[in-house]
C-alpha cells in the first residue's frame, strides 16, 4: 500500500523539507499544508503557535496517514509534543533532525561550537540547546533569532548588500566567537545558504534538518534507503489564502521541481480540533 | 454622553494613529483591536484581508459605536466599502485620509509628483491612485509595494546603513524620477520619518494619514477643534495573539504615551461574522 505522509508548515518553506522527503521516500504520496493566511508563526506566542499547529494536524489527520512531518522548526520547537500525544502515527519534528545533521557535521579536535539561527519563537523555546547537548555534551551552542530572514526570502532577496548588511547585523557574533557549524533552524533558510557561505567565507559547515528528517522518517517507518530517479508519488499542496497570488515560479523555487496548483483550504470550515 | 471609538488594525501600527485620534479627540474613549495572531494582512489576497477585517469589525461593532476607524492602510485599500455597507456608524479609512494629506502638501508649480509607499495588497488594489487622481486630477502617482518596511520596523531596526540599504532598493526610483511627495501608505511607516527624510536628504515633504483621518474623523461626527492638552478619555487595547511577548516598551514607541495592559482577545470565541 502507498505510504500517506502529511506535511506541513506556517508557510511555504516547509517545501524545502517535502523536496527532502520526495528524494528519500520518492513513492510515498505527499499532503502538504501551508498555512499562508497566518503566517508567519516564528513571532507569536507559544499558544497562538499550539492552537494552528493543532488545527492544520486534525485536518490533515483526518484522512489516514502514516506519517506527519513537522516541517516548520518553530513549531517543532513550541509543541511536537502536544501534536505526539494526540496522534497514533509517527509525527517527526525538525529540531531532533537538525540536532543529528549538526552532530554529524564535520568538525575539527575540541568540543562542537555550534551556532543555531531560527525564529523568535524557536529561540525562546530552547529546544535546539536541549536536543544538541543529548547528542553532543559539552558542545558550545549559541542561539540567535534572525526574524527578518523569513521575510528576505519571501521577498526573494537571497544575495546582494542589503542581505549581506542583515546578516551582519544578525551574525557577526558567531564569526567572532568563531563556530564551526551553523544550523539553519528554519526551513526558510536553505534559500539564504550561499549568502550564509559567503558571508562566513566557507569558514563553516552548514547543517539544515530537511535531509535529515527524512532519513529520519525512513528509520521510523523502517523502509529501505530509497534508489536514485525521480519521485513517482503525487503530491497535493493546500494553502490557507486562497493561492492567486502564489505563482508556480515561487513554489518551484522551494520544491525544486514544478508543482501542482495548490488548492484553497477553507481555514473557517476545516479547521477543528475535537 | 462620550464618544466611543471602535480602532483596528492587524497589529500594532495602527497604534501610530490612535496617537493621532486621541490628539484630535482628547476626550473621546477608544477601543483598539490588534490583530497580532495574524499579522501582517499586506502579503495576504483580498479574500483573507477581507473576512479578518469583517470578523474585527463585527467585534467592535457588538458594543455602541460613534465611529470606526480602520487604522490599517490594507484594510483600507480593500475592504473599505464591504465595512462601510454593513454598519449603521462612520468607518473611516486611511486611503481617502492619506490622499487628503498628500494633497494639502505644501509644493511648488507644476503638477505634483506623489510617491506611494504602501503594502503588497495596497499597492495591487489601485486605491491610491484613484483617491489621489480624484483630488489632484494631472498628478503624477508612482505607488511602490515594500514589503520589508513592517518587519523591519518590528524588529526595531529602524535607521542605520541596513534601513538605508532597503530603502534605497525599493525608492532608488523615486529619488530618480523626482517626487515632491513621499505619502506614507502604511501605518508602520512613520516609525521610519527620519530614515526615509535621511534617504530623500529633506528633499521630500512626506505626509502620512494618521492626523488627516483624525481631522476626518471629527468633521465627520461635526466636533469643534480640540483645545490642547492631554487626552482624557480611556483606552483600551485588545490584541488577538496572548499579549505576553508584547512589551509596554513596544507599545509605547507606536502610540507616544505609556499604553494601558493589553486584554487577550480570543479570535476562536469571539470572531464570528453574522
Amino acid at each position: 500500500m502507498t505510504l500517506r505522509i502529511g506535511v506541513f508548515d506556517s508557510g511555504l518553506g516547509g517545501l524545502t523539507v517535502l523536496k527532502a522527503l520526495r528524494r528519500e521516500l520518492p513513492r510515498a504520496d505527499f499532503h502538504y499544508v501551508g498555512d499562508t493566511a497566518r503566517v508567519p508563526y516564528g513571532t507569536k506566542s507559544d499558544a497562538t503557535i499550539r492552537r494552528y499547529a493543532l488545527e492544520i494536524a486534525h485536518y490533515l489527520g483526518r484522512e489516514r496517514l502514516d506519517a506527519l512531518v513537522v516541517a516548520c522548526n518553530t513549531v517543532s520547537a513550541v509543541a511536537l509534543g502536544d501534536l505526539q500525544s494526540q496522534f497514533g502515527f509517527p509525527v517527526i519534528g525538525m529540531v531532533e533532525a537538525g540536532a543529528r545533521a549538526a552532530a554529524e557535521s564535520p568538525r575539527g579536535a575540541g568540543p562542537a561550537r555550534i551556532g543555531v539561527i531560527c525564529t523568535a519563537a524557536t529561540a525562546r523555546s530552547g529546544a535546539y540547546e536541549r536536543a544538541l547537548e543529548s547528542r553532543l555534551p559539552g558542545a558550545v551552542v549559541r542561539v540567535k533569532a534572525c526574524p527578518l530572514f523569513v521575510p528576505l526570502v519571501e521577498e526573494g532577496w537571497t544575495d546582494g548588500p542589503v542581505v549581506q548588511g542583515v546578516i551582519d547585523r544578525y551574525l557577526a557574533g558567531f564569526k567572532r566567537e568563531g563556530i564551526d557549524t551553523l544550523l539553519l533552524g528554519c526551513t526558510h533558510y536553505p534559500l539564504l545558504k550561499e549568502a550564509l557561505r559567503h558571508y562566513f567565507a566557507g569558514g563553516v559547515a552548514i547543517a539544515s534538518s530537511g535531509r535529515a528528517a527524512a532519513a529520519q522518517l525512513r528509520d521510523k517507518l523502517r523502509l529501505p534507503a530509497a534508489e536514485p530517479g525521480a519521485a513517482s508519488g503525487t503530491v497535493k499542496i493546500d494553502l490557507t489564502d486562497p493561492p492567486a497570488a502564489t505563482t508556480p515560479a515561487l513554489l518551484e523555487r522551494f520544491l525544486g521541481e514544478p508543482a501542482p496548483e495548490p488548492a484553497h483550504l477553507d481555514a473557517e470550515k476545516e479547521f477543528r480540533i475535537p
